[in-house]
């Protein structure tokens, strides 16, 4: 997307999450951080399914959210500003059924004030991956100095 | 909204709710299940929140996802019909911070394929309501029928 | 919604929507302008239409876009803060058939940066209005000073 | 996308468009249509412009919602279906301001009952193309036997 502004932003992203009870209470975990581009993926278990046995649309949302603000985060000024959801849709395309999950989030347009974010999640099952939800998300950059932090 | 086509729906929403992982694991309950409207809740506890102490955005979708589905599979007609997910949209308007977090969701349109559904969200603190997210909700309407169900 | 923070709202409304050519072009009209609330509205003509003769999604877009920037921009420190669209999700809920389309957008939340605005589309024919749409609109709010306005 | 099942899909769509008042009073063409992915493109005047001599929102929603609708429709059974726009998501993510805007809308998912769409706009001067705005949109199939057409 544009050079790395954090140098070491996975692991700056790792701090964050860890950070977050309801990122380990879904057990989710990093797979790919880099500028611009994140993946998070968790497995199954009974824990984060729906009545039919598959992904609960919450958990796909979950996803979203955290890996749409991750990307946004990864181009914004390194310890001067910071990121906040401000909106996003989401559109479940397919039942979300096999053995893992993962949502790709990639900043389509990076700007001063706001940066917009598209996702793509899938489920894994035999090998094959199975596009099941599409989403557009908008953060809101934040000066630290602004929010006191 | 309309006359109720399932008298019993109150407890018809709360079994499929107890047959989701999803539903136990975050701790949600069903305060208020009306034809056309359905509230649900959740209390704070770490396991529910971001790094900032804040419920988490995940956590929102969540409920906002379960409400819409049971509005809108509260008109539906009992037994023969039941209703997906096709997509929503979010917008969070001032950070969770509080002791309970709700939302409640009311149908807008009922249709016979689609349902639209809006939602708010609501943080409980010092005995007042904050508005922190609101949704609006598609809903498709499929015949069991046809699902095998 | 508040407290009219530009007396003359009414009045700087229409000013604005008189320089676009593309309000001209479409015919439309500010029926209603308040702090926090405005709605515009058009008369059917076959240069408005889409091929069933019902009114294009495109001119119930077009309403939404205005009237919600418009409620947002009310909401403004007068003369010294301007808002664009940033973004809307906008749910077609019945054909928009009848002899007259109007826009209500309502202010959900303004915020510093960001207001949030609901609106509903309404097609009017024989004395009743029928609800053709539902939006959610964020608009970002700018100063001024930073845009070189 | 997959095989063309309207072989003559450029031309079916085109005399659609013709019937559209809205479509010939904005002055938009249909650029390139093939199975699953459509563009339209409109040139600047000034009757399609807002007051800062930027194409209106309102343009930009018309192409979004026109291409998303006949990307989604290229992908029906010629004759024996047809597709309503359910509703649609759009960020505006730079001021489109230049002689032409395009719009190319893709299907991501289609489906029996609902199919999904991402759009992209751009805005062309001085022979560079600039991204102004992002749209995700669902379309809802519906037998023509059943609509009676």
């Amino acid at each position: 997307m544009s050079e790395p502004r954090t140098p070491d932003f996975g692991e700056t992203v790792r701090k964050v999450f860890d950070r977050q009870g309801f990122m380990r209470h879904v057990g989710a975990r990093v797979d790919h951080a880099a500028p611009g581009e994140v993946t998070l993926s968790v497995d199954r278990r009974d824990a984060l399914l729906q009545h039919h046995g598959f992904f609960h649309g919450g958990v796909i949302a979950f996803l979203v959210d955290n890996a749409t603000g991750a990307a946004a985060g990864s181009l914004l000024r390194d310890g001067r500003q910071t990121c906040l959801t401000a909106e996003y849709k989401i559109n479940f395309v397919s039942p979300a059924k096999g053995e893992r999950l993962s949502c790709t989030a990639v900043v389509v347009k990076p700007g001063k004030r706001l940066t917009v974010v598209e996702a793509k999640v899938h489920v894994h099952a035999d090998g094959k991956a199975k596009l099941v939800a599409v989403a557009l998300a908008t953060l809101a950059n934040l000066d630290l100095a602004d929010v006191g932090g």
